[in-house]
C-alpha cells in the first residue's frame, strides 16, 4: 500500500456518500474509490446472513481496486458484518461507523440514544460498544425504519415526514437523553428535523464526522496520509444506475458529483 | 404440463401474496409456487435492466420447480420486464398483471387514473395496454413510491399515511377520474385509504383480481384447470428470511401462512 492509494468506502446505496463528504472535508487529498449497491439497498430491513454476504461482494470488490483502506460508511452493514470482514480479509484495514461513534457518545453522555435501521437496532452493536467505554451511559435506542425511504424519495420536509419523526423520537424526551447517535448515514440529511424532536440541546454524534477523525489518524500513524496537493478523479460505483442518480447522489454529498460514475455487476 | 403441477408466481418481495391471495380465492385446488425476492425488494425504485436481471432469474427458478403456468404478481416486473420474459421464455404461459386491469379499466372508465411505482409510471404500460381497448379514455398516473414502505413496515393507517395518501392522490378529484387501478401488489392493503381519498363513487381496479380471471380463463380453455379435491402444499420461497416474514406474509396474504417456507439463493 502506498499513499495515493485510494480510500475505499462502500455503502448499500448513497447513503455512505455523506461520510465521503466528512472524509473529503477532513482529508481533501485522498482518492476516493465508492461503491454504492443501489441494485439490492436498502441493507437495513434485511437479515443478518444476507448483510454479511452482500457486505463481502462489496468487500472483495474494493480489494480488487487496491485500496490502502475500507470503510464501512453503512450503519447496518458496521452493525452486523464488520467484525465478519475483519476477520475474513485480514489483510486490509477496515473501518466501521459504529465504535467511533459509541466512543465519541459514552465521552460524552450519560443518557444515550440511538436510532437506526431495524437491522442495526436489532444487532444491539452500540450498545455493545458505549459499554466497552461507559459503565454507566444509560442507552436507549429506536429502530426508524420509515426515515430511509422518505429521505431516498427526496421528502426531506413536510408534514407526514414530522408526523413519523415524532412518532419514532418523542419518547427520547421522556427518557431525558442528554446525547442521539444518528445511527444511519441518511439520518444526516434530516438532522434539523431530528433536532427538533429531541430538542437542541441534546449533542448529536454524526457517525460520519467521527470514523473520518479515526481514518485520519490512522493515516497519520502509519505515514500513509496522502500529501500530493491535487487528488485524482473520485471513482463511483453502483450497482444499478437510475435516472434519478444525480440528484439523489447529490443530495448526499452536499456538492456536485465530480469523478466516473460507473455500473457494475457484484456477481457475474 | 399436467393439471396438477403448480402455478409459480413471483414478486420482488411480499405484496405479490396480495395476488396469492385472489388466485386461492378462485381457484382453491390448484397448488402454488410462490418466489419472493426479498433479498432485493424493492424493484419499483430501480432501473428497467435490473429489473428485467431479476425477473429472469425468477422466471428461470420457477421454471425448475416444474410449474404450468407463471404468474408475474408483481406490477414493476410486469410493466418492465413481461414482453421480455415471454420472448426469452416462450415454452411457459407468462401472466403479467398489467394488461387484465388495463382491459378492465378500460371498459369500466372514461377517465381512469393509475397510481404505482417509480418504475410502473415511468414504463406508461398502463396507458399503451389502455389505449389499445379505449381509445378515448383519459389517462392519469402518478407514482406513489412511499406508499411500498409504509405498507411493508405495517403503517397502514396514521396521520402520516394519510398525509402521504393526501399529496399523491388530491388531483385525482380535480381530474374528476372514475376509475382508478391500484398498479402495485401492495396496495390491496390500504385500499380503504386510497378510496377515501379519491373519493367513494371511484371504481377501484385491482389487478390480483383481474389477472386471477385470467389464469382461471387460461386453465379452464386448456384443461389445465386442478380438478382435485384438495391442493397439495403451497410452497413459499424468498431470497432472504427475516424474522418478521410470518407477520408481513400474513398481512398480504390476509390469512395464515400454511406451506412449507424454504431460504434460496437465486445465484450461487
Amino acid at each position: 500500500m502506498i499513499k495515493n492509494d485510494p480510500i475505499g468506502i462502500f455503502d448499500s446505496g448513497l447513503g455512505g456518500l455523506t461520510v465521503v463528504k466528512q472524509i473529503v472535508k477532513l482529508l481533501p487529498h485522498e482518492n476516493i474509490v465508492y461503491l454504492g449497491d443501489t441494485a439490492r439497498v436498502p441493507y437495513g430491513p434485511r437479515s443478518p446472513e444476507i448483510i454479511k454476504k452482500f457486505s463481502e461482494e462489496n468487500t472483495k470488490f474494493l480489494i480488487g481496486k487496491k485500496v490502502k483502506c475500507i470503510v464501512i460508511a453503512c450503519n447496518t452493514s458496521s452493525a452486523v458484518a464488520a467484525d465478519y470482514l475483519k476477520r475474513k480479509f485480514s489483510k486490509v484495514p477496515i473501518f466501521e461507523v459504529i465504535n467511533p461513534a459509541a466512543k465519541q457518545a459514552a465521552g460524552s453522555g450519560k443518557r444515550i440514544g440511538i436510532i437506526g435501521t431495524r437491522a442495526t437496532i436489532a444487532s444491539k452493536a452500540y450498545e455493545k460498544d458505549i459499554k466497552k467505554y461507559s459503565k454507566f451511559a444509560k442507552v436507549f435506542v429506536k429502530a426508524c425504519p420509515l426515515f430511509v425511504p422518505f429521505i431516498e424519495e427526496g421528502e426531506i420536509s413536510g408534514k407526514a415526514l414530522n408526523e413519523i419523526a415524532n412518532k419514532y423520537l418523542a419518547d427520547f424526551k421522556f427518557k431525558k437523553i442528554d446525547t442521539l447517535v444518528m445511527g444511519c448515514t441518511h439520518y444526516p440529511i434530516i438532522r434539523r428535523i431530528i433536532e427538533r424532536e429531541v430538542d437542541y440541546n441534546v449533542k448529536i454524534v454524526d457517525p460520519g464526522i467521527t470514523v473520518s477523525l479515526e481514518v485520519k489518524d490512522f493515516l497519520l500513524k502509519t505515514g500513509l496520509l496522502n500529501n500530493q496537493k491535487s487528488r485524482g478523479i473520485d471513482k463511483f460505483y453502483v450497482t444499478d444506475l437510475t435516472k434519478r442518480f444525480v440528484s439523489v447522489a447529490e443530495m448526499f454529498l452536499g456538492d456536485k458529483i465530480s469523478g466516473s460514475i460507473q455500473k457494475i455487476d457484484l456477481i457475474k
